[in-house]
């Protein structure tokens, strides 16, 4: 990565909604490049040795000279995740609430940022002991400048509950083998990979295309004698090769929001959890956004996420992301919101 | 990572199988450092912007302007990884044979290398346009010295079909949003995690033992209606908390074994694919060698992979991985093997 | 570096300069991000071991395998380093003319940008090949509206040739051990050093004050012979414990002006060349500007750096750094300039 | 660093001593490979903003944070350097003694580890507040097996005080812009530099031959006027060009041994300190070995390094390194040991 040639290859994240890429404008600029520098701390984080995740697993001594050592009782990563957010929020100086996953209420930070930033800090760390890759999803949306004149309490969670249909940008970061930067401004999705020798993102997916038709759906498959009959129909379907799709489908379903949707973003299909199960206003909103961005769809199985109006920072819903033309197959089948919930265990 | 009282606190892979510890010899250590060293440079081809996998992404302009400037068209990243792994096997001046899975036939390395070494170099690479954990596999034979007076070609083969029940050590390295090293010698499975500030690896996971049950089950659901009746009685079972353990299981499939089997061998569970599609010399056995050496089985649905004579290199069979109670529970239906093979294509 | 307690604790250099800090202005952060992404490109191309220079080392079979995979020749490490510098400040949108050590005539950029830099981008890059530390010297002015109705060429003249009084920021980044990012936005001098975990610079020495009085010179001493009087007394005197601060001097001459000048900033104490060789552009006067505001000084041996009209961009001069005392001291000799310059060969 | 063609075409350390290269045996395969690892841990420390050097500049409140956070008071990072050597050859299982600077006595680790290893652990720690570059020095000797009858303390003692011309191997870290491990195990110097990206040392610099001639003398001139004649005449000719090698030296003087060693190793000429300071069993002696193997010399004036007989571990004594025609002159004007010491300060 630090061969002579490179000297004006390879376009940066700043590069590309600077002034001669995008053009999204200073204060934009200025907010990603405290959210970036969180994000890849994130990444670190998740990839250490010597995490709170992995530590625990080190037993007997090694934790032992761990606690010896001073260190404090580690913190899950998810909150740890959420105090690097929202100290980079914080000192971009760019922000003026942030709703957080982690947070049971919105969070005033400054009275001129310009801007709302909902977010999931670490996406899927439920799956972290075992290393599945997590993210982080964040959504941006302007200040309301009508609200200016309300309680701190009051217009922190009206400015939270905006539309989907409002975000200014929106993007998540995926944590696997490669630390992917995923995001929209308005015009069109575009990725970027971390270079660790430097620690900046690099375009290397630049105006993503989602496939209009996939062959893939991601769910969770086990729940399959608890789904209403349209989403049975349309899995039994599917993976038949008896779909307008004439092609047996293939299942994968890593359970992690960010990994499940980025490689539907590349490959097509549709992922989903059919439960009231994910959060409207920071994982279905950025997502949906991303996938419309990049000529996708984003469903709660009747209609389009980014129309549906908030009501509250953590309202869950069901959630149907991908490719548009499988996303309107599956959503001619109709029944295909799972209402039914055991209170599963895993 | 390097805050000062860290001095002795995190023992390495190094430190765990040399005099101290597990004491595998000098052979053999001299052979991980330079196979940890290979997965170490995998690790940054599959994290880093530049590799081939993300590049073609790049489009127009980037990949010109890396055109232009002398490099080479990409190689697939299996078969860089596999010029990584044999580089590596060849500087140790340990290895004799290495049978991977890029290579029609084991090739014959050095007359006095002590060890004979299988490998798939990077398994899962399918995925890893969309950055979906892959890994690298491994197993280590001794050299079977009664056949050192035959032709190359011939006791290049024969080596590497040595029953898995005869392997020294085996493991994996999982590229995900960690990099684990995870290798058993004999005497327990154990797990290392990357330390990026160093280029180590430290112990994390010392003495795996996978729980005797699980909750989760692996497998391409979509396959359902090409399964044989067995393993349609037995995933329905499962699903719905009847069977011996009364639980509700759930499912997950990222579809790269590496990272199904991981997972399983932390929480338990069975990961499986049915068909006859896995390999028994490089992907089967060194999986079911770590499984039983952390308690658990690993199976082709009727009998112990490890028994298995192989025949060829690169046979075929179906796979089944995971918690000792839940395979027993799975091998009981019998009739778990998928005959029926339509060619899928994703 | 990524323990859970370090959420808050470390500002970064974006926190540092951003709105609750110095707050020097977003077009200067946007300015900034870009400019430190360049350095930290260098500072992995000055370690790597696949750069020109060490590569150069290497001899037959590796750079034969070099050249025979298709890399280009090797440019020189300073050639690289200024299309990395000038290519992150076209993609920044916010500078209009760079002036660089590696260019013969100041570069116009774009129309609109608001700021001129000029720079050394890769300083005491001779010390390369023994990889002494090297650094990256710049000075950000606001671009002179007065001149925009000039063409191209005598405007980007004009404005890099504007008085080191004038400088709206400059700073260095150090490679050597730790890479050290030192600024000045016109109140104090600051310095922030890389972490790699993150790629991002952390503040460690906020409100730099260099020492009234050191106890150290730097100098080439070799020059002895040719040196004007004034200057053999100086040192004769300082060496001999017999200058104002009655202590014996010590003597350092790393060589590379921004590894000599940091030492000195942080010790205190004089640097020097006392020939007419360094530049006042891109060296003496970002480097004066450090010194000022650190409370020291820069001086020709005669008079303040910053006080100087530049009348070319590449004019040279003799350079005196350091302690307010020490300077005055020096000064007070008169006569320290030397004339004589039998061309050196080292 | 990671593209394709790679795979074959940078060997590393590993390979480098491993069986196809230099074959210098295992048991000193498997101290290289715990050695390295420590000197990577060091490097690591010494380019990171949280470690004690840099992180006392931080003041109040990050400080503050700092012992809030549970964190030790921070050791100086010599002590700790000695700490990871001391632990790294511990773990290799290889090593009966360690003798370090930093420890009053040898330690006896290890009955039959076969190797005594002397060190330096962080040679030039001085200069750290100021990121000037340091150094780990290494040597190691064979365990003589006709003391094992003798007591722990008596042996100890005994094993580390061989005399240089019985070391088995030698070498150097050095932390700069670049981390560079330069070793000799008998046949020949050579220098690898650290690839970051992988965490191993690629072969930078086979088969180092220090030039015959320098042009560059490094030492403390402000000493000059306690220098004895001969050394005074000896730097006075020099500078003039008026030595056997008609052009005039250069000074350079870093103070830092290693780097100052580095240099001369790659550049010619001489670097020295012709007080008694430095130390002989584990400076002198392995950096006289490294310079000798180069076709260079290690004197302290008078005579031959690596001839003396040690009689102390901490022992000091004038030391000259360099080309083998500049020491030749050097020695010539006899008198160049300084006995005089005013206690210098700085
Ligand atoms: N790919 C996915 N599609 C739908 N739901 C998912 C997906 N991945 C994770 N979930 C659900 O999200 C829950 C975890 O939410 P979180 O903690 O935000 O990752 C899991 O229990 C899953 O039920
Ligand atoms: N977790 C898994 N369990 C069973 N089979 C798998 C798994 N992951 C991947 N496979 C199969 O292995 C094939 C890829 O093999 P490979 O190229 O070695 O990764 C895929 O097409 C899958 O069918
Ligand atoms: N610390 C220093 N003080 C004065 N002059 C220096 C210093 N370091 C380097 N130089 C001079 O600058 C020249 C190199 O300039 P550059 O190529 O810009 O590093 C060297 O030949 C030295 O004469
Ligand atoms: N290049 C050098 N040549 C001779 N002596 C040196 C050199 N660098 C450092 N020293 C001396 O070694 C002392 C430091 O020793 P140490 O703490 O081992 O680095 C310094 O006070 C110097 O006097
Ligand atoms: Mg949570
Ligand atoms: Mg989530
Ligand atoms: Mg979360
Ligand atoms: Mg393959
Ligand atoms: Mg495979
Ligand atoms: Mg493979
Ligand atoms: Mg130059
Ligand atoms: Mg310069
Ligand atoms: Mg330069
Ligand atoms: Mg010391
Ligand atoms: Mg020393
Ligand atoms: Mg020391
Ligand atoms: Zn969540
Ligand atoms: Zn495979
Ligand atoms: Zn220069
Ligand atoms: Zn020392």
């Amino acid at each position: 990565s630090v061969v002579n040639d490179e000297a004006n290859g390879f376009p940066t994240l700043m590069d590309y909604v600077g002034k001669g890429g995008l053009n999204v404008g200073d204060d934009l600029v200025v907010l990603l490049t405290h959210l970036h520098y969180a994000c890849k701390r994130i990444a670190a984080l998740v990839a250490s040795p010597f995490n709170s995740s992995l530590a625990k697993h080190m037993g007997g001594s090694a934790a032992g000279g761990s606690a010896e050592s001073g260190r404090d009782v580690a913190k899950p990563l998810d909150i740890v995740s959420n105090e690097i957010i929202l100290s980079s929020l914080r000192s971009s100086g760019k922000v003026a609430i942030m709703a957080s996953e982690e947070d049971d209420s919105p969070i005033w930070i400054n009275d001129d940022g310009p801007f709302v930033v909902v977010t999931d800090p670490l996406d899927g760390s439920h799956n972290i002991d075992a290393s599945i890759p997590t993210g982080t999803i964040f959504g941006v949306y302007n200040r309301l400048v009508e609200l200016d004149h309300l309680a701190d309490k009051e217009k922190a969670l009206l400015n939270s509950l905006q539309s989907g249909s409002r975000l200014v940008a929106a993007g998540y970061v995926l944590y696997s083998s490669a630390t992917i930067l995923c995001a929209s401004f308005g015009s069109g999705t575009h990725a970027f990979t971390l270079d660790h020798s430097t620690g900046d993102f690099v375009v290397t997916h630049p105006n993503i295309k989602i496939p209009p038709r996939g062959q893939i759906y991601s769910v969770n498959d086990a729940r399959y004698f608890d789904w209403p009959e349209g989403l049975r129909k349309y899995i039994d379907t599917v993976r038949q090769g008896k779909g307008k799709n004439p092609k047996k489908y293939s299942a994968r379903y890593i359970c992690s929001l960010v990994a499940d949707f980025h490689r539907t973003l590349l490959y097509g299909g549709v992922a989903m959890n059919p439960r009231d199960h994910l959060r409207l206003v920071y994982e279905a909103n950025p997502l949906s956004f991303l996938a419309e961005q990049a000529g996708g769809k984003g469903s709660n199985g009747k209609s389009r996420i980014l129309s549906i109006q908030p009501v509250q920072v953590h309202q869950r819903l069901p959630l149907f992301l991908g490719s548009s033309e499988d996303m309107e197959e599956l959503e001619s089948y109709g029944d295909v919101q799972q209402k039914v919930n055991p209170g599963y265990e895993v």
